[in-house]
């Protein structure tokens, strides 16, 4: 592994999160829950706010004329990140609020009792939750595809389950417990094969592979801005322009509307069908130029950082008896391990004097936890900013757990 | 009209949004849209995003715990604003996405074919679409409560209209074109008369009237954050506790469970219950910290305030002949009007080369344009930082148009 490859691949002052006033580093190992923010979009988050604010789409004054402008560029800088078409974007809170969009218009409108929709074991509780949800009002049924050994979504096991009576798969892009990549080409073309719809869940997936919807053909993907290094309470909702054409309007209100009268009211075309109100416009505006900023350093560039990152954190985990290790070898930004004798949540409380934020729990995921035998894990997650420094700084903290608890 | 009521409630330096770096001001009249900033909020969320950042609820190091906790103490914030508890508080994008989970939760298991729902003529089209998207799942009618010759909810109208059959009324509480305000405590005695629920939407009354949801006894209660000083992408249902309880999920996703397998999940008592997904953790610090710059100032001053504004403008604006003056003469924070022989739109462009920002439109309330018989007003609405130069610019701007389309 050379020094150059694990060279952060960021400025330290690029990020207030993680470094203090006085240059000390917070050994931030979180970013699978959320990403820190560069300070290129703190700034466009503060001037959005300030000195620019003003509504979109409505005023007839310039400020809100140039918010709307903003507005919308920031929806085709989120297209062009993933390869999509401006108006196959919807702005949705985040991937949870897209899912549930789906699923409660495509979803209510195209599937019936006995339709199956194909899940994996691995999903995250926002891709199980909002189909139990439709499973109540429908009588669809659930499948869950089961994993590899070391933790990948088990296609050979998806070709033997699917039939026609599927009409959806829904599978996580990036497991956000154990790193492990989809082979989405080939989930895309194994849904199609049996006439299923897929949908993605691309919140890992987003800020860490170079995606492209176009050459994908997936017909639903879904993600967060704030795991993105963009702000809370922003996401996206990708869908094919047929598919969102025909799907029916779920939230109602202003600017989803063309005429409303109290006997009938017609809607606006997608994507603004879906937005109902005033919209997250600070928020969307911060997302635009997050997306600016990961792609000035390119995905593939950050890729290749974070997976050497883990693999360096999984050969210095192996160095440990004590290290239990989940995933897979090639795992994308994250690494899940547990402390034999040491509750993940006891190691995160330890690693915390010590300067390290990680995460301990079921990660939203407890059908995995289960599948791995375990209540919790101890989960490691890089980014952009991340480096060698703060690696070191988590195996120092496990020989000193390991001492308290030894 | 005394000088002293219209003096301006706060420092010009707090509202970089409307004072330029050289001192000039914006007369931004369009606060019933969104209001501006204070300069505590923007530092807020620029602090949130950036130095203070981490996730919520779930990080088992200290910056995760203490943004759980000032996440929390919004809530409690917000909940102090409108004399409710806590728990009666869920976090939204805004008062369109809380009357919407209102009808799909509370109102799909409520409400089934022949009840019936009275909305108002006067209705935001956020309180008219997601009912009308209920009518066509359930089967419901909706009944439409005429208003009086100034702009009020006839609510002698609504007693002769309501019966047993209607379970649900939709008031606005403070009318976002006319500045009507409901008489909101004979409202709630009069649904409650026939054993109705009530949702009043306070996206213009919480910004402007002292509000106590216990001595109201309404039984839901919306409003945005933006139209509160505070960020966009955030808003609040309050909603009785007994109601809330029962009420089933509407997303699902992280969160907003308590156990999950495929088989079966269980979900998190309210108002956990309805936030699946990671909230907008940033926006919800920062309503915190507006409903503290409000309150510090006190509704009752700045309502006080925003009086005695419109009835300035209107004595001013009724010295043209050419304008026609809609709502009543004590009308909450906002003046529509029209200029016989201008189109609307046409008064808000040049009012904007003369650095005045109004609204012109339907103002998402088409039904009650239809009623006015205009396809559109212009609207000149307050806020905390509104002065008498604002009022002033908009009558030299008027006398301009006049001169121009005279």
């Amino acid at each position: 592994m050379s020094e150059t490859r694990l060279a952060p691949l960021t400025a330290a002052a690029d990020w207030p999160g993680i470094t203090g006033a006085d240059g000390t580093r917070w050994h931030y190992l979180d970013t699978g829950a959320t990403a820190q923010k560069p300070q290129a979009v703190i700034d466009a988050v503060t001037r959005a706010i300030g000195v620019d604010y003003a509504t979109v789409h409505r005023g007839v004054y310039t400020r809100s004329a140039e918010m709307t402008l903003a507005f919308e560029a920031a929806r085709r800088k989120v297209a062009g990140l993933i390869g999509a078409n401006e108006g196959e974007i919807v702005f949705t809170r985040g991937a949870t609020e897209a899912i549930n969009l789906v699923a409660q218009t495509w979803g209510l409108a195209n599937l019936k009792a006995g339709d199956r929709v194909l899940l994996s074991t691995l999903e995250h509780h926002s891709n199980i939750v909002p189909w139990q949800l439709l499973r109540e009002r429908t009588g669809i049924e659930i499948d869950v595809c089961p994993l590899t050994a070391d933790g990948r979504i088990d296609l050979d096991a998806a070709e033997r389950i699917l039939t026609p009576a599927h009409k959806l798969v829904a599978f996580g892009h990036v497991s956000n417990v154990l790193g492990s990549v989809l082979d989405a080409p080939r989930a895309v073309a194994l849904a199609h094969g049996v006439g299923a719809k897929i949908l993605i869940d691309g919140c890992q997936a987003v800020p860490r592979l170079a995606l492209d919807m176009k050459a994908l053909d997936v017909d639903f993907y879904v993600f967060s801005g704030h795991k993105l290094y963009g702000p809370t309470g922003i996401g996206a909702l990708y869908a094919k322009a047929d598919i969102l054409d025909a799907m029916p309007p779920w939230q109602g209100g202003g600017a989803m509307i063309d005429r409303v009268t109290f006997e009938r009211t017609t809607f606006a075309p997608a994507p603004q069908r879906f937005e109902a109100g005033t919209p997250a416009i600070v928020e969307a505006i911060g997302l635009g130029v997050a997306v600016d900023y990961v792609q000035a350093i390119g995905l593939p560039a950050i890729h290749a950082h974070e997976t050497a990152l883990v693999r360096t954190t999984r050969e210095a985990l192996r160095s440990f008896n004590a290290v239990r290790l989940f995933g897979p070898e090639d795992a994308a930004g994250i690494v899940s391990f547990t402390l034999e004798g040491v509750h993940p949540h006891d190691l995160g409380t330890i690693l915390d004097e010590e300067g390290v934020a990680i995460r301990a729990g079921h990660h939203c995921a407890q059908p995995l936890m289960d599948h791995l035998g375990v209540p919790a894990t101890a989960r490691a997650s890089f980014g952009i900013y991340s480096d060698e420094s703060d690696v070191a700084a988590l195996v120092r903290g496990i020989e000193r757990t390991l001492r308290i608890f030894g």
